[in-house]
């Protein structure tokens, strides 16, 4: 028995929500002001317009003067760059509506004039999605924060699409909700950004995707036409279901303004378990135990393996609650009733550690402890930075053969790299390889990819699981999706956005 | 305390799956052969052209044969006919293929021809979607009934379009898992016929929605092309999600061939209570305690009024287990530890009791009973048809005056109705307001119509919840959607059948 079994832990951090600012903090210091993405990278600017004085001055009367027009290089440098400082763009104007009028004026204009616009959010993406690869003109929805509605019975939450994921998340739980998505950039990601990319994150074994949760979105198409396809019911049959279209095609279709979403009800109890194992195929047999033996209880269930820990042990001075294993799970449960949880919990993990599939392992519901072992979870992504250069890999694979990809990598890279790591949402059969080194070289990269795609792509798997495709993967979008989709994605585009004006050299591959 | 109290049922329905098909025949037998679709209603035949020998000849070499070609008029009546006996069209020719490829080879040929084609699955669709207006070729799914994984692992079934629901579900049970929707017409209808229509159904508040549990369709086009949008996983953000497109557009942009769907674990325990109640308001409130109390477990949350209940008492010699009231609701909770369940829902309904909220109630998790208990929600609609003619309306509305249309409507008609009902899922917000009355009268039908479309339309309700658009609400499709939407259907539809051979006069207005 080792059930709440005290944890030694000494993570400096614990404060609530110091998260994802220390990420935001750390990377930035990190790191020198990227290279522009038209030197780093083969791409040629499309036939647009470039914004003129007249043009800044047409801004300023449609956002009521010059307070929500930023022009200033010191002002608009953040908005050029990515969070991972992969990509820099060089607009010179960003512009900051406060409503969907504002934006599909906007959108009417710069369609008028051929100005190309990128849509931006909370500028959190991992695809270089969010900023402009040349001198798009920046549209921050950052201003359109407003919460229109919650409804305790329904579950419904009406906002508009600037709302920060964090700040929805504490407004709703006062009504006993909680958000159907949890992502560690929270604390600066906003709503309209993630249902844009359709973000996955750590709930979505419990709660599901965005496309089921998300129930009606209003969108501004690239000609300045506001889609009304608000809806606050679950069920709504009227029609072809416009919104999905909106949802994941990554501010290349229109810019999502408002949206509902279903938000299911809180839980009172939550704990999580820690594990240590011996094999991936003892991770694979315990996510199944996980799932019949806690049932509708299970809410995340993620694999780490020994390198992915060594790396945020180390790098964040945080101590693991258990000694060294192979692989480790980290397993949260969240229902309506604690005394019912911990029993489910103590049966599944008993039975765990009698057949040998669990070897060590630690339990907690205290909210401190919690956030730490999430810690050890979260700070991954971010540890490995810290080697110098990260390869980063987001990917679908079958859960047979889940695990092997890291294998093969290793072992094609050898010492090319500092660590080859895996880990990631095995509930939903996402695993996150990532390849650090020094700093990035060539020979490096030519032995990752396209090997990295092919071998996904033979597999059936996605390429890109829940990152997006953004500016960064457009040419790998060819390993997961066939010529006869990928016409039909250009005929979208083209129906939708005639100039080409909106988020252009994302998603799709320039033709 | 009332729980566990025992069940005088009288029902003479007992044996499993015997609900599905007891109603086919019943409604099959009630009524005559319905007038023909272009005799009954105002619509126009398309320039397409008419099937002749020579096209029956081509079909019978793309299938091999004339065996899955039927052409005689006593094989062809069953397809021409929908389960209402609302609609009716004349087709010629109903095709049988086995495989993608001849789907395929099949559009291609028909859109060279401009035949036009109706795609049908199990035909148990209630608004006339699923059989052809005029003379067009119908298409069945039915002999597409391949199962080609179900991973116990990952939860994921891979199978063609014409699975019958209720078999998936019993292939599924073997291996752990529950498919995630249910229906009555489960016995009958055909998986792809679900996804066609984004089907709701009675495990929606647990699982979600279709768009967010099909993980994959594969779908041939009015051109005949291939769209293999096959995923298996939960994860995949590789370009626009084009999927959806066919999920809901009821057979108009493509014809579902393969799909893989998420089943969630199986419960190992299931409950069922039936409660009595005053007031709506305490209908909404116990909804509300239930998403509470019985959190994570809640699979189903249904309402009743007094009206609905004698309806299907009495026309299926039915007997509640409980006094008259005004209101009942049906509640089903699953779970993977039945004395934990037991234990949130003697909690839940000992609560409810004292706070006045339910007056009286029995719970059971015999399956007999449950099946008994199930059987007086799932036959209303049946029995209402027994009165002589039935309006029915499928809506969604806020949860705040949910109710409120069905006193209206009372109001409005008078004793010209033999009843006005309201019954569903309110865990959803989906009601089901029917009016039944001897037979169909303008009088009657012109207090009912446009009104309840525009009182759904002002409160911003969907006016076709989960039963779809069809043929017989095209008409009503502007009560929930605007202008600018319905014009990006049209150009969605243009741009995927240029001819507009697929499913014609359906989902959206003629123009």
């Amino acid at each position: 028995m080792f059930l709440l079994r005290s944890m030694p832990l000494k993570a400096s951090l614990s404060q609530k929500n110091v998260l994802p600012n220390l990420c935001r903090r750390l990377a930035s210091s990190h790191r020198e002001i990227p290279a522009l993405t038209k030197e780093r990278y083969p791409v040629k600017r499309g036939q647009y317009s470039e914004v003129t004085d007249r043009d800044v001055t047409k801004f300023e009367s449609i956002l009521g003067g010059s307070s929500r027009v930023l022009t200033q290089a010191e002002d608009t440098q953040g908005y050029n760059i990515d969070y991972l400082g992969s990509v820099r763009g060089y607009s010179r104007v960003v512009l900051k509506p406060k409503s969907t009028e504002e934006v599909a004026d906007i959108m009417k204009y710069c369609n008028e004039r051929k100005l190309a616009v990128c849509p931006q959010g909370g500028n959190t993406g991992l695809v270089g999605g969010s900023v402009p690869v040349f001198d798009e003109v920046v549209l921050s929805l950052q201003l359109m924060d407003k919460i229109e509605q919650i409804d305790e019975y329904s579950g419904i939450l009406v906002c508009q699409s600037g709302c920060v994921l964090g700040t929805l998340e504490e407004k709703v739980n006062e009504k006993g909700l909680v958000m159907p998505l949890d992502l560690g950039a929270k604390g600066s990601c906003h709503i309209g950004g993630n249902v844009s990319t359709n973000a996955g994150g750590l709930r979505l074994v419990r709660y599901g995707n965005l496309h089921g949760s998300v129930l009606g979105v209003e969108a501004v198409t690239a000609e300045g036409r506001v889609m009304d396809l608000m809806s606050n019911f679950k069920k709504d049959n009227t029609g072809y279901h416009l919104k999905h279209l909106f949802i994941g095609s990554e501010g290349t279709l229109g810019i999502i303004t408002k949206l509902s979403i279903f938000c299911p009800t809180a839980s009172k109890s939550v704990n999580v378990a820690f594990l240590g194992l011996e094999s991936y195929d003892a991770v694979k047999n315990t996510f199944l135990a996980a799932k019949r033996g806690l049932g509708e209880i299970l809410s995340s269930c993620e694999m780490i393996d020994e390198a992915s820990l060594e790396s945020s042990t180390y790098h964040f001075n945080l101590q693991s609650p258990i000694e060294k294993y192979p692989f480790y799970m980290l397993i949260e449960t969240s229902g309506s009733n604690m005394a019912h949880d911990e029993e489910k919990l103590t049966n599944f993990l008993e039975s765990s550690m009698e057949n040998g599939l669990v070897l060590d392992g630690t339990v907690t519901n205290e909210p401190t402890k919690m956030r730490n072992i999430w810690k050890l979870r979260e700070l991954i992504a971010d540890s490995l930075i810290n080697d110098g250069y990260c390869f980063k890999y987001d990917i679908s694979l079958p859960l047979d053969n889940f695990y092997d990809i890291v294998l093969a990598v290793r072992d094609r890279v050898g010492p090319l790299a500092t660590k080859v790591t895996g880990y990631g949402h095995i509930g939903d059969s996402n695993l996150h390889l990532n390849v650090s080194c020094a700093k990035f070289t060539p020979e490096i990269y030519k032995l990752l990819e396209p090997f990295v795609y092919e071998y996904t792509s033979n597999v059936r798997g996605s390429v890109s699981a829940e990152h997006g495709i953004g500016f960064l993967k457009t040419k790998y979008l060819k390993y997961s999706k066939r010529p006869e989709s990928l016409m039909l994605m250009q005929q979208m585009k083209q129906l939708m956005d005639p100039n080409g004006i909106l988020n252009p050299y994302k998603v799709l591959p320039q033709v």
